[in-house]
């Protein structure tokens, strides 16, 4: 009963009318109709293999057998087709048998399969930020034995950060790395929630492992990063025996169960040191911060993946009267659809995956720009880029969660039957507030980090983006009444900025204690700045669209105003009065 | 590493301190001895037998076994200690076997099992509701027949009511009871979502059926209730043959795994018709309206289950420095309790439970004033219960998923993984907000129902009464500042009604649109003026309480209006602005 059909359509306007990637791909030689057909391409792989896969692999799950990592049935085919398909390479420079294509198009097409099949994407999505990790830190060498097998998908990747005693705080870790006489490093220590730490898709796994050396500083200045291959690579790359590196059991977690998250042993496993010793904590951020963008993808395409349920079953499911006239006066009763609080949950949930596009795609494209040749384009564009991470990470993982959860209350009884499926994406989506960083870490990176650090600066030129962009609005009849709403809002934040910062410095813990509401409050304007863009998007496209499509774009940013953004408010008043309360709450603590 | 220990104190705190069960139970001559020992009992059946098998039950789940229903392992056990404890006679009338205790004191009593065990809850929780509707409509030799085995517990009850094509909108329901020559009736038709439609707990199953007569008027108003045994019974009440009723499936849900969800399939199956003919929907809501005090008191007990095992895991999980000192400087590193954003979090879910409790005991002492023989005073307590009971059934179920939603949180990684049990708390507590009427469905009772219908008379005098207790707080210096601002809240609320009977009778559809978002707004003031009433309970008992257990109840109502109460807000402007734009949105629809 559970359907997924690509959204292609949403995506061009959201690249193309909202985010003009006409320019942007202009200057990349990439030409609108090879996008196309490289998006089409994607979503057959997405409809086609990866999505009957997604319940058989809710049932089956990774299993462990004769210490054997076993994947759900069908996994393995559906990587064998995406490598044949050459997907892993798309982004990849060409030096190492890539296809040199832009890394936004690889997060535009990654929805599809995330909406897809969420699980069996934690095998093939790691291989990237390996690649990553070795082009930035690797030497000519280790790049060409490594990189062109990661690059062809014959070998995916790992990141081996957690241990049991080391999650949030990595500085606790424990794992050793000593040299030996070769120049390599032996790897010892136990890692967990290692996902697809060991697996039959592809013939080696290459894992990023951090570790101690042997002389390093105690905490998180004392951590470096090594490649640790499953089998060795000989230098002319040929594999050569096991390492001494096994899974050692599979959790049994609430969802995502076709994914193998590992207990990974490693005991004196062969490895060799990547990037400069003591720095693997940041090192490996080359990896998560790509890895944050990837999960708000995830949050993302399992809204929409929920909202193409729902919006089926609100259709289909014949129940009650509507108040609003009786569409269906010849059948026994009038579809969900009709049903004024249907609408307003089918609503939310277009809000929360059509607007969460468009943010994954200005970010997608702010990745594209940190690799510009010119310099101030790139450093303007790395800095936007991480001011926005830890907004979409985390409010689009919370969002995504919603979308999903919605989808259960619109299906009623049936949403809580497993055969219908959209409990499952509740399931699957729930870790993406958590992995990669917490949501409460998102919250500290964006208000510590990103925003009180440097003054506020890259803030105060994204909030004078939008200013600018909002009043552009304002000559436009159909989008003053929402420029105006967005104006205000923007005041309030600025206003809102000014009382954060005169409190910085101050109590110890005051922004800990703001800083969740803080993200959540940023990202309902983020939000609402994003259905302000696709509504001036399509008034301008008038003559493209049908008028039904079009009204429904302005309805849903007119819901997103309605319903959605006032919740802002609840997260100022947090972050106003409440920092105060939680502390006083503290003092109390044993 | 799951825990859970019955929270007497502040189950007494509630009752006592808070909800002055005093008067309330001085007037039914029971001691506060008695009702504490009879709770310490039922907390033991709480945490020594219910709380073990929790676990077991979602892994097991019920399952179906050539053709029979097998509940998990040890709930037969643990229902025999329970009727054998004498527990389902508790609030019975003693005419028929009960210990005709306070009805509120059941419900009492009740968080503690579904605390501990939500699922096995399923099987022992609706005897009662079924012997509510004989008691109202049986004649006295039905009564006389069915009753004591209910009572006693020897025999459960179900409720069969939604059919595949008939779950929100009962009017389209099927199954057809013909009458026989015997003056009794043959039912017919298929009904799911069965709760412990079939077990082997009992040595009988007392189904009470919504069937339609073969006269009878189309839709809702055609509709019968039916009593139908699993075992025919004598009329001496032997258990006799078979009845034409059977299980054809159980259901693969989500979560509460343990309950055996049943398609039930009645085929000619013998029963007697209870009530008037084609009065069944409204006999039916003598059950109905009960059970859903019973949701209510899920979603609490759950958010209680998730907040101890959060505090714990809180206390327990060294991870990081707190920014406020470094409470284990000792230790590698703080208890992420001592971290402002798990204090938030941790704070969040004590508003909930403890605020959700407080409410629950109120409606549970109105549930008593309604039998009471003083008719005003009966009358006016049932009114108030209605009034209150689509917003406790309602919000309590959201609130008690999001407090174990937060839980999850709370344990990252760990939440996200089966063996610390408080994702499956979140698995099983999402049914309450479907269960016994959607919160969609809540919210238009509320609305539609008990506020716009008596011109908002009911909710008026509850209003006035939140008025008066605010003002008598505002001489206390401690309070002054919660009851201000809940008299802003106040008026503020009165003003939105005036706006919600405004547009009353206007565009069709209109009241539908906004419910849900109206019972929210609700439900936000009615959690804040509970925390009030906490608040001048633990002010006016600081002689009996510890000064950290009386700051903490301080801080915790602070943490409500600072953190909680403000989301109000976002569902005012969504009733004031958004019901247009909902409705929009179906002018739109295909």
């Amino acid at each position: 009963m559970s359907v997924y059909a690509a959204p292609i359509d949403e995506i061009l306007f959201s690249m193309y009318d909202v985010n003009n990637f006409d320019a942007h791909y202009k200057s990349r030689d990439l030409d609108r109709d090879i996008v196309e057909a490289i998006i089409q391409e994607a979503a057959k792989l997405a409809e086609q293999d990866l999505f009957p896969l997604s319940a058989i692999g809710d049932r089956e799950g990774a299993r462990f057998i004769d210490g054997k990592v076993v994947p759900p049935s069908g996994f393995k085919g559906a990587y064998q087709k995406y490598v044949a398909g050459g997907w892993p390479s798309l982004a990849q420079p060409e030096q190492f048998g890539g296809q040199g294509l832009p890394h936004s198009l690889s997060t535009v097409i990654l929805e599809l399969w995330q909406s897809a099949n969420q699980a069996w994407c934690m095998y093939s999505a790691l291989g990237e930020g390996a690649c990553e990790t070795l082009l930035a830190y690797g030497s000519d060498a280790e790049k060409a034995l490594y990189l062109p097998k990661l690059i062809s998908g014959e070998w995916t990747g790992t990141m081996c950060l957690t241990e049991s005693q080391a999650g949030s705080d990595l500085g606790l870790l424990r794992t050793k790395a000593e040299p030996t006489e070769s120049g390599k490093y032996r790897i010892t220590g136990s890692k967990i929630f290692i996902s697809s730490g060991d697996h039959d898709l592809a013939e080696n796994i290459v894992h990023l492992v951090l570790a101690r050396l042997p002389d390093a500083p105690e905490g998180s200045r004392g951590i470096s990063l090594f490649v640790v291959p499953k089998f060795k690579v000989g230098d002319d790359g040929s594999l050569g025996a096991l390492n001494n590196v096994q899974c050692g059991s599979l959790e049994h977690k609430m969802g995502l169960k076709g994914s193998a998250t590992c207990v990974m042993n490693f005991d004196g496993a062969e490895g060799f040191l990547l990037g400069p010793a003591n720095k693997g904590l940041s090192c490996m951020f080359t990896f998560i911060n790509k890895s944050r963008l990837g999960v708000a993808v995830q949050g993302q395409a399992q809204a929409e993946g929920a909202f193409q349920m729902s919006r089926a079953y609100a259709k289909d499911r014949l129940q009650g009267r509507s108040p609003c006239g009786e569409p269906s006066k010849d059948k026994i009763a009038d579809p969900i659809a009709a049903q004024p609080d249907i609408q307003r949950m089918l609503l939310n949930q277009q809000v929360i995956c059509e607007g969460g596009r468009v943010l994954a795609h200005f970010c997608a494209k702010l990745v594209d720009k940190c690799r510009s040749k010119d310099k101030q384009e790139a450093a303007e564009a790395s800095e936007l880029l991480s001011l926005l991470t830890p907004i979409a990470k985390g409010c689009l993982s919370e969002w995504g969660s919603e979308a999903c959860d919605t989808g259960i209350q619109i299906f009623g009884g049936h949403g809580y039957v497993q055969e219908w499926g959209v409990e499952q994406r509740l399931r699957d989506v729930r870790i993406t507030r958590i992995y990669e960083g917490t949501n409460g870490i998102q919250g500290l990176d964006l208000l510590g980090r990103k925003v009180l650090l440097d003054g506020g600066e890259v803030l105060q030129r994204y909030l004078d983006e939008i200013h600018a962009f909002t009043k552009s609005c304002m000559a436009t009849d159909c989008l003053a009444p929402l420029a105006t709403a967005m104006q205000g809002r923007l005041i309030e934040w600025r206003a809102l900025n000014k009382d954060v910062f005169a409190t910085f410095g101050g109590r110890p813990g005051h922004i800990e204690a703001i800083a969740f509401d803080y993200l959540m409050y940023s990202g309902y304007i983020v939000l609402a700045y994003q259905w302000l863009r696709i509504a001036e998007a399509a008034s301008s496209k008038a003559n493209v669209y049908s008028e039904p499509w079009l009204k429904n774009k302005f309805t849903a940013t007119r819901f997103c105003f309605s319903h959605v953004l006032p919740r802002a408010a609840a997260h100022r008043e947090a972050v106003l009065l409440g920092g105060e309360v939680i502390l006083s709450a503290l003092e109390g603590l044993e």
